[in-house]
């Protein structure tokens, strides 16, 4: 927007090439990634054909207004465009000698690869190709830019597409039929009069079934293909495409229309594409792939297996090419700063980029060539760790296969091996069709999904798979890019591997399976086994949890850490994890855990035989409060009482007896916990779920509990029912229930204090317990809770004769603690936001429930994404939002958190970031995600009190570089 | 707090008496109702005893201060005051000739008669009681005052009273016992000699329980009488009074200090309280009682029965007394505006004024004296708007006795009569305890409870039964006085009655009744039947609704009426109710209802065999919403989709037969509501609770079903299960129904404009449909019902070739609407706060569960009110805030108004009338007091755009007076 001329409208469309450009890398949002980085890669001496860009404002503008354009988009803005084009190249649109042909591609501001359509060769019509054919002396390769032209066109413009599953697309349908009418077995055999027929049958197929004709007007043509970009925007894919990603519906995709360079004009043409290293594994290593005499559809395609980028050097025709390519992979890296991922084009030896970007990578890939590029100071800190995705992290921790289990497979169920495309080890039933795939994933199987090759229509199918094997294809074939981007495992170009859709089969070397059968696949390896094979850890968890590997014989760990590194240096968010048990803790902090942000003390109800004490607890709890109340009534009539105590001895028994059971060995859990965490804070809540939970389910279990507590069978029936709550998420639970039964407030805070002092006194290192009291809407309840905590800690101190720091705080998870906090905030130390029920109560939502509707409101846009994964910021972010204006007056220095489940997704992690969170507390395998979604979000918005910014930031930042 | 002096702590202790006073009726909150009225009279020329007001900040001070005083409260405020006091009656405090004697009583800012502790003849000790024999040459009357006053000071102040329900008053037990020795039968045979030795044995008695000595010190007696009149504010009976009226447990009370006036003194002197007019039914005459010889508390206590105040006009020795109270009488209306509740004491022929206050009175004497003293000049309309408690209004919609049946009920059934002390009918199941009262009640009984006479120990009894009735103490005892202010049926002192709590029963002119059986009781009239009595409609309603009744005929609906134009007059809120039926409606208009607030159509759904189809809509829904899925999927491929009609053929036969079904049948529904509200706005809510509430539970009515639709009985089961939600309030339901089943949305939009366009066509008159939207959290639900609803609409227009104004609007009723208001009012045109479910998500609260543990929440003040009957300010309220806050300024002009059952709830109405709504809703019953209520709020806290602020207020409200 920079560089917008002054006119009253905004400026629509940008012209490229000639080493100059309207635009530049800077005007990603307007222009697309393709369109900017074109205008880039032109101001920066790279070779690209002249062409220019309208804008994403113009789609915007096209879905804002019914489907139309800005006034003069066409007219006026466009048609300039192409008359400075047309001076550009010497050529003319629709010219009958000299013509212009241009190609229309999408570019949003994300790539959405194979996501919308595009379209080559525009501006060829029945005059036209002559001219081409006179200029290339080659009327074959005239009229097959011609027939092309004509079926993309009719297809994507004109809709003219087969009509149902089963029916062959259209214009395939048609050359078939002449092909068969001619005797013709092979497209390349079909002549150039051969082509003028079915160039003629086309226009007629397309008069037949749109009732209009095929448009010769150039202007005419580029009209209806621009239309057909921005239409695409909306397609399912796309919006499917984009759901995942979270690329927002609003942006919109600009247009791109370039003068086209012909790769198929013959043997001293091609096309290629290439990544400056291997975005797989991040080797620095030049990977790609071109075919000579080929349009660049044709590589990404799959249709035709091109030939490694590396077999170029040795080539006849294009060995000149390739030192010029290697020229060109040094430079992007250096004036990219980072991995490019590029196309090209070679028209008669000479060679012309059509496009480039950042190469979108694997986990493995990311940290190992942020690793390598910043060391050797091709890449900045800063986008090495904003370059990351933190969600993609996971990829890390993903089980690899079993190697004594692997090695066995080798021998009795080799199968063959492919292009290893996307790292790991996935193992599974084979599925021949996305649908397939979808259904068995649905009904809970782990599938491999295994196709010739794969295309945009198979997305949902790649989704739900846990690998992706083709037997066609290459490096850079939809099924690898989809792979590399999605992170799944991935063997692609198999090419010994024959499946049959019809039979249902998987042939390869004489082996056939079947759908429905064993596959494995090693992505890292490329090899494919004709069974299951058994997973064990990653090398990440054999380093840091199992300790069965060794630091410095794992590069991946290096790179890993080196990167984890870096994040922790700009990252100014706490991160703590949510751990209940000893070992989960301490993988935690091997993974980088700095406390625990929520130790659910439920949990610990479940383990060995202490639920029968728990549920002994529970089942004379309302009798022992019924003996309280009656008690308090009675005060002063000591007799009353005693006749009380002999009426409710049973329950007094039971009840005081149980939770003496409890108190000493929750004592032990939370030494366990304490002792693991070795002198961070650990934040425990008190008990949280409904009282029924804990019940065992109607019939023998009931039976089994009646005789162990020596009670009828009709009783704890009864008790159930009596438990029952129509809507549990909003009932007697949290600290309800500590208010009701303030004997359970007791009994943890008693085990908490004593476990830390426990543990202090034996490690000799400090143990910081800070209790939370769940579900608090009224200050009054915190204050009642807290009186019980302090209590029985100050009994606790003085019994040992010594102290130790604790704090005491609350979760806000009901919109009343939200608005309240400033109340609240009198009595709490510390603030931690419970994201799924404060999700639930916010949108009046039960999570549990939502799948009848949730699935509509996403596909309606209703939601943009699911509130239960990503804090809904407009609503349950802004109760956060009010929470800490209202507290931090009350109690500067406040400690907020988060412990929902959203508290290791990134997008919810840049929030905390940005209203100013202390820390986010996530599950212990999400904190290496968090660190790094932390750092990016410091990056992103700054912080006042950053690590790194409050210092000198250049002069650290180069010591980092250089010490990874 | 005006008149504190400059002073640096505040002004604890205020002087009254002489005709002058430190403070004035203004003061109340600092002074407490009773002191402030002190102060006042004596400025005004009553005859008041000398004293002093201890005030409200020092009992506030007390508890904020671990029950300490205010540094020289007693050493230098009360040493002063008390200095004073001697002063102006020339008394001596402790002095051995002339003693000055005082009572110490409690005085809140609201009355809370009998709730807390009062002490009399403080002063008394060894030495000034023989001063007082001396002074009164009456040994007797002066050792009586000094045992009672021991007796007193030993219970409430040192805390000896019995220690179980089964023992006797231990000072009671003490006088016994020495009656026995003596044998002495009568409390007033004992001598001088023998209260001399009762005297030694109280003392005795007081060391023996606590240890310590009774107080001879009169500073350390007054200290001490204090602190108990502070500690009874505390006390069971005063909390539980206080949740009731919703009296803020913060206010405190005062302790009022006065010269002691003897009513004991002999006979000619005596006391009584008395009404300036009859706070029963509200008739013009003097309403009062009085005892000749006797103290203010024996009146009260109801165990001698006094005399009615108008025998005094013919008494020897107070015929001239009765004349000065003639002139008191006046001077009081005149004074202070509104009926007197007052306290006389004579003190040998002189007449003392003890305090005075506002009348308590039952709703029907408020309105009555509303009409007669607003037209007499004698109130102001605002006090007469002011002064009505709105929720009591119910009582005069309360049943009476049948006419019939009570006429054949006095031939078979006559029991006695008694004084009407509580008007309305009363008929149940004969409780004498209170206790039984409670269970009889809870078990779901109508009790009437049956007492010689009712102490505060009853309270709880009392709220339990519908009725109360004694057979001792008159119109100014603790029975009539509770059943005047909550509005209870009573029947005080029927005289001929005995009650026998030991053999439980209850004995009247020789018929013996037991407890457990049938008695009725007629409030009006005072008479009482041996068994249950029919009721039929209130008088109210007889003219309102059954119109059986002209309105000339009933002087009770002459001053209703009277007073509720007279609200009108004041409020700004709009009035509307929440009906289903047209009946509902035209009550609900009958008795002021603006328009209707809330439809809800699902209740419609119930009516007649409406339901099967509502029962076939949703068993196929599910299906039918499959298939238009997949449809959309097939889009373009015919073939496809006629299979998949073919497939689905069953549920959308039924799915969209079942719609077009109900369409009809709901539009006869909105018919009935448009007729009846001739013109009024009707606002309809579209579907709302989750579906599986139509269904029919397991068993003879599911097989039924499945018999009508002709599927199997599993099939039924099976949606029943997979309806079933873990929190179905927070499930799917309102427009998230509405959005998967737009079909749903459709037919009711177009059951309602088709309604509206017959009603206006049939009527001629303006219908003004208002299509509510339910449980809208974000803008675009609301939008995707919004382009529905005004689709429906406008085809609709367009068949009937005309149009008629509509609204549409929504519900904010969670948490997310509320804060996305700005966003949500882009498309709403009302919103309407549903503030039951806001209240249940805001707190994430249950109102189905939360009987577990909302009751301790009351018991330990965290909550103040039940959030469900009475809007959560602090909470609720704040979003209804912000959601005024956010939306007013993006649409200007917005209609809100609240449909919760909050909506007739009086502090409720307060503060939406505070915070600005246009409208409230509530059942057609509560629409008189939410009238009341409202007006009240705009008289409290005005309001811009009040219908009679705006204009000359004087000369209007002389209008209305003089009109009325």
């Amino acid at each position: 927007m920079a560089k917008a001329t002054a006119s009253k409208s905004p400026k629509y469309v940008y012209h490229f090439g000639g080493g100059k450009s309207d635009g530049d890398a800077s005007l990603k949002s307007l222009l697309g990634g393709k369109g900017a980085n074109l205008a880039e890669m032109s101001r920066r001496g790279f070779e690209v054909p002249d062409g220019f860009t309208i804008t994403t404002e113009v789609c915007t503008y096209y879905y804002a207004n019914k489907k139309s354009y800005p006034k003069g988009l066409f007219e006026v803005d466009t048609a300039n465009a192409i008359k400075k084009l047309e001076k550009a190249t010497g050529k003319g649109f629709g010219d009958a000698k000299n013509p212009l042909l241009v190609s229309v591609r999408s570019g949003a501001r994300d790539s959405m690869p194979g996501m919308m359509d595009t379209i080559l060769n525009l501006g060829l019509n029945d005059k036209t190709v002559e001219a081409l054919k006179a200029k290339t002396k080659n009327g074959r390769f005239a009229f097959d830019c011609y027939r092309r032209f004509v079926q993309m066109y009719g297809d994507v413009v004109m809709g003219v597409q087969k009509r149902s599953e089963n029916e062959a697309d259209p214009f395939e349908h048609t050359m078939e039929a002449l092909k068969e009418e001619l005797g013709v077995h092979e497209d390349s055999l079909l002549t150039e009069d051969h082509l003028r027929e079915l160039i003629k049958r086309y226009i007629a197929l397309i008069k037949d079934r749109t009732g209009k004709a095929f448009p010769q007007n150039p202007f005419e043509q580029l009209k209806g293909a621009v239309g057909a970009v921005f239409s695409s925007w909306m397609n399912d894919r796309a919006i499917l495409y984009r759901n995942k990603y979270k690329i927002p519906h609003e942006w919109g995709t600009a247009v791109n229309v370039q003068a086209m360079v012909f790769g198929n004009m013959g043997d001293t043409s091609g096309t290629g594409v290439a990544f400056t290293r291997n975005p797989a594994n991040g080797a620095n290593e030049f990977y790609g792939e071109y075919l000579a005499n080929a349009q660049g559809e044709d590589v990404v395609a799959g249709i035709r297996t091109p030939l490694k980028i590396t077999d170029m050097a040795t080539d006849k025709v294009f060995s000149g090419i390739y030192k010029q390519l290697l020229k060109v992979r040094a430079k992007l890296e250096k004036e990219f700063g980072d991995v490019q991922d590029f196309e090209f084009t070679i028209e008669d030896r000479k060679l012309y980029m059509l496009q480039t970007r950042h190469g979108k990578r694997t986990a493995q890939a990311y940290v190992k060539i942020a690793h390598d590029m910043v060391k050797a100071k091709l890449m900045t800190p800063e986008h090495a760790v904003k370059s990351g995705d933190p969600q993609a992290l996971d990829q890390l921790l993903a089980p690899i296969f079993d190697g004594a289990d692997e090695k066995a497979a080798e021998k009795d169920s080799y199968l063959t091996a492919g292009l290893p495309a996307g790292p790991g080890a996935a193992s599974g039933t084979i599925a021949l069709t996305a649908k397939k795939a979808e259904e068995l994933a649905a009904a809970g199987q782990k599938v491999v999904l295994c196709r010739t090759e794969t295309s945009p229509e198979d997305l949902r199918g790649m989704i739900a798979a846990e690998g992706i094997l083709t037997a066609r294809g290459g490096v850079s074939s939809h099924a690898a890019l989809v792979a590399r981007q999605m992170g799944k495992v991935c063997v692609a170009g198999a090419g010994e591997i024959t499946v049959d859709y019809d039979k249902g089969t998987l042939t390869c070397n004489g082996k056939t399976l079947r759908e429905g059968e064993a596959i494995a696949i090693n992505g890292t390896t490329g090899k494919v086994y004709g069974r299951k094979v058994k997973t064990s850890d990653s090398e990440l968890l054999q380093v840091l949890v199992a300790k069965t590997m060794k630091p410095k014989d794992s590069d991946l760990f290096q790179a890993y850490d080196f990167v984890m590194k870096l994040a922790d240096k700009y990252r100014t968010l706490g991160i703590r994890t949510n751990a209940d048990q000893p070992d989960q803790a301490s993988n935690a902090v091997a993974f980088g855990a700095e406390g625990i942000g929520l130790c659910r003390t439920e949990h610990m109800f479940f383990e060995g035989d202490r639920i029968d004490s728990v549920r002994e607890m529970i089942l004379f709890a309302e009798d022992y409060a019924k003996f309280k109340a009656e008690s308090e009534e009675a005060k002063g009539d000591d007799q009353k009482i005693a006749q009380l105590k002999g009426q409710y001895a049973q329950a007094i028994d039971h009840f005081k007896g149980a939770l003496a059971k409890l108190l000493p060995v929750q004592q032990k859990d939370f030494e366990g916990l304490f002792e693991s965490m070795a002198g961070r804070p650990v934040t425990v809540r008190l008990l949280d779920p409904p009282l029924h939970e804990f019940l065992p389910q109607a019939g023998p279990q009931m039976e089994d509990l009646a005789k162990k507590l020596g009670v009828k069978y009709d009783r704890i029936e009864a008790l159930g029912h009596s438990l029952h709550e129509f809507n549990p998420m909003l009932g007697h639970r949290g600290c309800r229930l500590g208010i009701v039964y303030p004997e359970i407030t007791e009994m943890q805070s008693r085990a908490i204090v004593r476990a830390a002092l426990a543990v202090a006194k034996k490690t000799g290192k400090k143990v910081v317990p800070e209790v939370m009291i769940p579900l608090v809407g009224f200050q009054q309840e915190l204050k009642n809770q807290l009186d019980i905590v302090h209590g029985v800690f100050a009994e606790e101190f003085a019994k040992a004769k010594t102290k130790l720091p604790y704090l005491v705080g609350t979760m806000i998870e009901i919109p009343r603690g939200a608005l309240t906090a400033d109340e609240i905030a009198e009595h709490a130390e510390f603030f931690s936001f419970g994201t799924n029920d404060l999700t639930q109560t916010t949108m009046g939502m039960s999570r549990d429930d939502s799948g009848k509707f949730l699935p509509y409101y996403q596909k309606l846009g209703i939601v943009k994404a699911n509130p239960f994964a990503s804090i809904d910021q407009a609503g349950v972010g802004q109760l956060m939002e009010i929470t800490l204006q209202k507290s931090a007056p009350v109690r500067p220095g406040m400690k907020y958190g988060i412990c929902g489940e959203h508290g290791g997704d990134p997008s919810t992690i840049e929030f905390c970031h940005k209203i100013g969170l202390t820390y986010v507390s996530c599950s212990p395998f999400r904190v290496p995600i968090a660190r790094l979604a932390a750092a990016q979000a410091a990056l992103r918005h700054g912080s006042k009190n950053a690590k790194v910014a409050a210092k000198a930031k250049p002069a650290k930042l180069k010591a980092v570089a250089g010490k990874g």
